[in-house]
């Protein structure tokens, strides 16, 4: 099944179902009013939900209707609790020879980072942020979505609790990240808003292409439409059970927890290019000695997006444009 | 107003207004269905709320009934954004003349831990952690609720959306506290869920203890019932509204938005006593070289409690019990 969550004036937005050519939606809120309501009641509420997608991909939906990303919200539009991962070593690896970095991980785990569920961006319409001094970047990451996590929960049964995925472009402002990760109890002003795809897909949907846990995908970024890299997902060095057990250690993730997996990196950086600014800047001061691709300006747009093998959409894609944020008003 | 969230097999519970003298309550659904519902629409509802709190007040509320925080969640019993404040920099001067810390805060700026909102518990009943050599810890700490504020409110428009006040446990996990602040991106093992107390009030229930963004009141904290300690919070060095548009600079806050103190800690600590086992740890380290105060065990209690100048009492009591954890069952 795809979902997406469309604009109707509230903070959650009207879930759809949207055919799996992303061409063809339908109402489901008869059957959940919210992607939210549906993840709190997913067993219920998957029978129903598939028969409702069956008959869309059949053509028999009453009132099926256009699907426009620009319609739509985050496909989650708020969550309760979002941990973004950092589970592509090898974005880790680059970063610590450009800058000599000596972050003490933890032997086995991966790094993670809590974040703000409050304000998903959705795929399209400008971003604001106040200051390009704040070094704009951009993370193309593979995202799970859960229905309720338990406490102590394996691998394997947190695997079997992921709902869903997606991808997101996890905002940065690489001058704070330096700043706060000294500080050392968590990013606040180096992660703003994170901007989701349009659409979030069951795994079956994925295919062959949902491995071991992992999305064995290519992550298209293009900036100002001309391509910036193409990393695949299939090197993620967990699987995302593995990262929301690691989560759930000593605490329950409840409905809608999404999981981030840190910007997609490979091995093969050199042909296959990066999913975010700093790794190629990194690159560059390795090769270099300096740092030659510069960060995101006001004005600037950014894309994203995934296609499967046969080259087909996945998520639908973002395509956001940066700007300056206005004062605020009170 | 003082507002409670009761049990009702539901999520976010039945919001319900509570009397000044905390002995009685009357359900407010028909004005908003949950505390989150009321903070997304708080200027339109306020007057209907206002109107509903002066007749229980009155002792004219129909349906007015004893109020049992046994039967209270979280007044708020999750939210989309959850920061934790370091704000009374007294407690890291403790800590790091004990330890010798040297953490790298920014001038002028309070040391800001994102948090996870899913899972607010509250004031009563057990609460489960799976190992006490995780070195469990509490944290005394006054917390604002706002509606929404834009990005880049200044301290005083942010302070103006504080909305509601309660107190916290900040239920924290030593041992993986200096792990995973040496790997510097956040704290997920280390700050499991948070308990609440049962009431959350507006700011001007609290009187003349309203002071300058902060709660001069005592933080009256108890272990196995025999008092631990009793720090004000007019000593935190910056109001909720200054910790509040600090983390509004890039990040519009939406409503349920929750910014904890940190724990309170005074001067006069040889006095007054801490809100956490790891400042009086700090002390003893001081004093003798060792810390002798053992970590939170599996069958102790903890009591939290805040008294306005009369002696009543102003939020409700938290009274836990910490309990070793069932393994997870799927």
């Amino acid at each position: 099944m795809k979902f997406a969550s469309l604009r109707n004036g509230s903070r959650d937005g009207q879930l759809v179902l949207v055919s799996r050519d992303l061409r063809r939606a339908v109402d489901a809120a008869h059957i959940a009013p919210t992607l939210q309501a549906a993840l709190e009641n997913w067993v219920e509420l998957e029978p129903q939900l598939q028969a409702l997608y069956a008959q869309l991909q059949a053509g028999h939906a009453e009132d099926a209707f256009d699907f426009d990303p620009a319609q739509a919200l985050a496909p989650l539009p708020r969550s309760h609790q979002f941990v973004d991962a950092s589970a592509f070593l090898n974005h880790g690896r680059i970063m610590d020879e450009a800058y000599k970095l000596t972050i003490k991980k933890t032997p086995g785990m991966s790094v993670m980072v809590p974040r703000q569920g409050d304000d998903f961006r959705g795929p399209r319409g400008d971003y604001e942020f106040p200051d390009v001094e704040d070094q704009c970047d951009f993370e193309g990451e593979f995202a799970a979505i859960t229905d309720d996590v338990p406490m102590g929960a394996t691998p394997e049964q947190a695997q079997a609790h992921i709902r869903l995925i997606t991808f997101i472009d996890d905002v940065s402002m690489r001058k704070h990240l330096i700043r706060e990760i000294q500080i050392g109890f968590g990013l606040i002003q180096a992660k703003p808003a994170t901007i989701f795809a349009p659409v979030a897909v069951t795994p079956d949907e994925l295919g062959e292409a949902w491995q071991n846990g992992r999305v064995a995908l290519d992550m298209r970024v293009a900036r100002n439409g001309k391509a910036f890299g193409h990393p695949n997902g299939r090197e993620m060095d967990w699987s995302f059970g593995e990262l929301i057990a690691q989560v759930a250690y000593n605490r329950r993730l409840r409905a809608g927890f999404v999981l981030g997996s840190g910007t997609v990196s490979n091995r093969t950086y050199r042909e296959v290019g990066s999913a975010c600014l700093a790794e190629q800047r990194a690159v560059e001061t390795i090769d270099h000695g300096e740092a030659r691709t510069p960060f995101v300006q006001f004005g600037e747009s950014l894309q994203f997006e995934v296609l499967d093998d046969a080259g087909a959409s996945v998520f639908g894609a973002i395509d956001v444009r940066f700007v300056q944020a206005a004062r605020a008003a009170g």
